[in-house]
């Protein structure tokens, strides 16, 4: 960039900060979307509620054109409250638990068995069939505290939850349950997606706190019959109708080049999912909004997109992909917030080697506002079926030290927002989809 | 350095942050602190207990040498809690409303009178004498929202709080209120103190949160002979006894020389200062735990440091500076932290340039911690004092976005703090302690 280009630029910039900072309106619409709309899981009338509360927002703050894009999800329904408890001798202690996402219930009785405790995939086969068969699975690594980013912590132990019910029915359990994803110790039900392997026998799968699961552990080293009761009356539902929600400002030289900033709409069942991720979705909202009410004429037509259906099955993110593909929508660049709605640290990039070194030439204009981490990394999970058409995938990066404290939890609530580090997130978004938009990404 | 000393200092510093997150002691230590030992104002019990838990607890640790010194603090007492509230008519509308710290009371019916809203001290000249004559001033000037740092918006407030009382009282006022010092709107009171210029009068000031001030503002306009009602029952008793809490490691090659890392122990009298400043006490004895835990033998003194009487009167940052003086123990440098536990992005340094271009050199040891901001900055209040005798000091900079959400009001509990965010604060100081002591700062 030329000296006058930078002057230009971080002007521009610091505008969008003060207006989100000082005019911003994001975090009221969370307060909406999290307290009043509530949870959002696909296929609930939550979900469509949301659908229709972002798209009034969009409407109301008269973007060019807001539209649905219709998606079909899976349908899977909790049920009633599950029950689960320690059995010793007569002793019964209750412990907080959450069916994970995709699971089958128990019989109608619930399942009682001995436990076997395992921390890995490797330790479970050495075991063999025969101290497995009949029991309960009991995974319980957990995430590794030193990792400085959580999410690699998380990415290190959540193989449990997704494939550990197939494997611990592959040697024969009848049932699985999950140290929750967090590194918190607490009495906190984590619940998240898991995923059947085809063939293998379809066994309930439940996750446990990690208090409870520290005590499970202790019981079972003093003794090993101890057993594990659980019920859970969840189902698979045929999918259902919904839809991602688009919201979107004209390109003034290309109304078929696209740049695009998003978030997730649907959350867990039980969590208002006021961190993953009515966050991003109201970030995105208003990084497109703030552009707006600064005058910005973009060059390419930018959108704000709420996908559907990123936590149990990404029918959202794949069908926008597929969408854009058979419209002929160059999408140059796509952004995701999916991280929280935490202090901004910076973004991460994946596209061209040259695509990288062009947006980390932009750092000198981020970092007074704290963006210190531009280089390489994850954009995100919706806009991943982008990259297969070239998109450059930005992921916002913010601290990550407090979102497993509520990932996928009763505990993800709106008071646990902070407006300001909110917006600060808002903003990111905003000036990185200026500088994607005057510069271009070749 | 040379090559090979950043490879020892990087794998001693990541011992450091490894060792802070998986076998942390800072969390439990400051959960005692803040919930058990509870408020801390000087003077009081809390504070006393305070200074009897944090002895114990370095103790505990077999720190080398543990004592006490000792400080005359003052001694000001909130008595009954306050009430407040807006007069319209036959209307009235209660407020959160705390007094500042080192009011004087009201008279014992309370004080109700026409108000008069400033926004700066310029603003209430100007109006004159007669108008102000009788009334109660009402400083309503919000902090900023638009600056980054939240401690710089706090800076371009709070003459309102610390001087406005005299400022009123020197036009006529018979009482001040202050809006309070925080970003957010709320029903939050937040204390803090103020002091009398001799000679003015001494008028009861108080704050009320910030939405009471914006509808207060607002009947103004509408009515301008609302008025307002508080009362409220504090004294100053007689300076206390009390303690600054020391502990030490001994020095292998100079136990006459010293780094010390720091917060302050006493705390607001309705508040468990969990973030202002238990945080920093905690974190200071877990910095010198973890060089201690990890078998570093240190070549000066390196001393954790609880200040008594930050919040209202630094005698305890005084006093410490005083005995180091007379003692001529020569303090190298001395690291605070009192700016909330959040997650840590660098120090502030006050020195020579050559001492902070030393410091700025070990940059790239910090910065896979996330801390990117080492360079100028404020110290601590509490170690100002020291600065006079050449020591470099260094301030811990966390995240400011969140502080004053919390800062001085009852809502600054234990639950506020994230238990990584606190460690990592606290791995910080320890690795900042490490460098300073091995490679000094000349």
């Amino acid at each position: 960039m030329a000296q006058s280009d930078y002057k230009t630029d971080s002007i521009f910039i610091s505008k969008i900060f003060n207006t989100a900072l000082s005019e911003g309106k994001c975090y009221e619409v969370l307060r909406h979307l999290t307290q009043d709309v509530g949870s959002r899981l696909s296929g609930s009338a939550g979900a469509a509620k949301a659908v229709e509360y972002t798209r009034d927002v969009m409407t109301g703050e008269k973007f060019d054109n807001v539209f649905l894009q219709n998606v079909m999800v899976p349908h899977w329904v909790r049920g009633a409250k599950e029950q689960g408890y320690i059995v010793s001798g007569k002793q019964k202690i209750n412990v907080p638990i959450a069916a994970l996402g995709g699971s089958v219930s128990t019989p109608k009785e619930g399942i009682k068995a001995k436990v076997i405790e395992v921390k890995n995939f490797q330790e479970l086969r050495d075991l063999g069939v025969e101290k497995v068969k009949g029991k309960i699975v009991f995974f319980n690594r957990p995430m590794d505290p030193t990792r400085l980013n959580t999410f690699v912590a998380y990415a290190g132990a959540v193989d449990q939850r997704g494939a550990g019910p197939t494997e611990a029915a592959k040697m024969g359990a009848i049932a699985c349950i999950v140290r929750a994803m967090t590194t918190r110790l607490d009495d906190v039900a984590h619940t998240g997606s898991m995923r059947y392997a085809s063939g293998a026998p379809m066994i309930p799968a439940a996750s446990i706190s990690t208090n409870a699961s520290e005590l499970l552990s202790k019981m079972l080293k003093e003794k090993p019959e101890t057993e594990f009761y659980f019920k859970q009356n969840c189902e698979t539902l045929p999918d259902a109708k919904s839809h991602n929600v688009i919201g979107e400002l004209k390109g003034s030289k290309s109304e078929t080049q696209y740049i695009v900033a998003g978030g997730h709409l649907d959350s867990w069942d039980f969590a208002q999912g006021a961190h993953d991720d009515g966050s991003g979705c109201v970030q995105s909202i208003e990084a497109v909004r703030l552009l707006k009410v600064l005058g910005y004429k973009p060059n390419n037509t930018l959108r704000a997109v709420m996908y559907m259906n990123e936590e149990n099955g990404l029918k959202g993110g794949i069908a926008y992909a597929d969408s854009a593909k058979s419209k002929k929508e160059k999408h140059l660049a796509a952004i995701e917030s999916d991280r929280g709605g935490f202090i901004p640290l910076g973004f991460g990039v994946v596209g061209t080697p040259a695509q990288k070194a062009k947006i980390v030439s932009w750092s000198d204009l981020f970092a007074p506002y704290g963006l210190h981490e531009i280089g390489p990394g994850g954009g995100g999970a919706d806009i991943g079926p982008l990259g297969q058409q070239g998109t450059v995938l930005l992921g916002l990066i913010p601290d990550s030290q407090r979102y497993f404290d509520y990932h996928h939890a009763d505990n993800d609530t709106f008071d646990k927002i902070n407006k300001r580090e909110l917006e600060l997130g808002a903003a990111s978004m905003a000036a990185m989809m200026y500088l994607l938009d005057k510069y271009g990404v070749e």
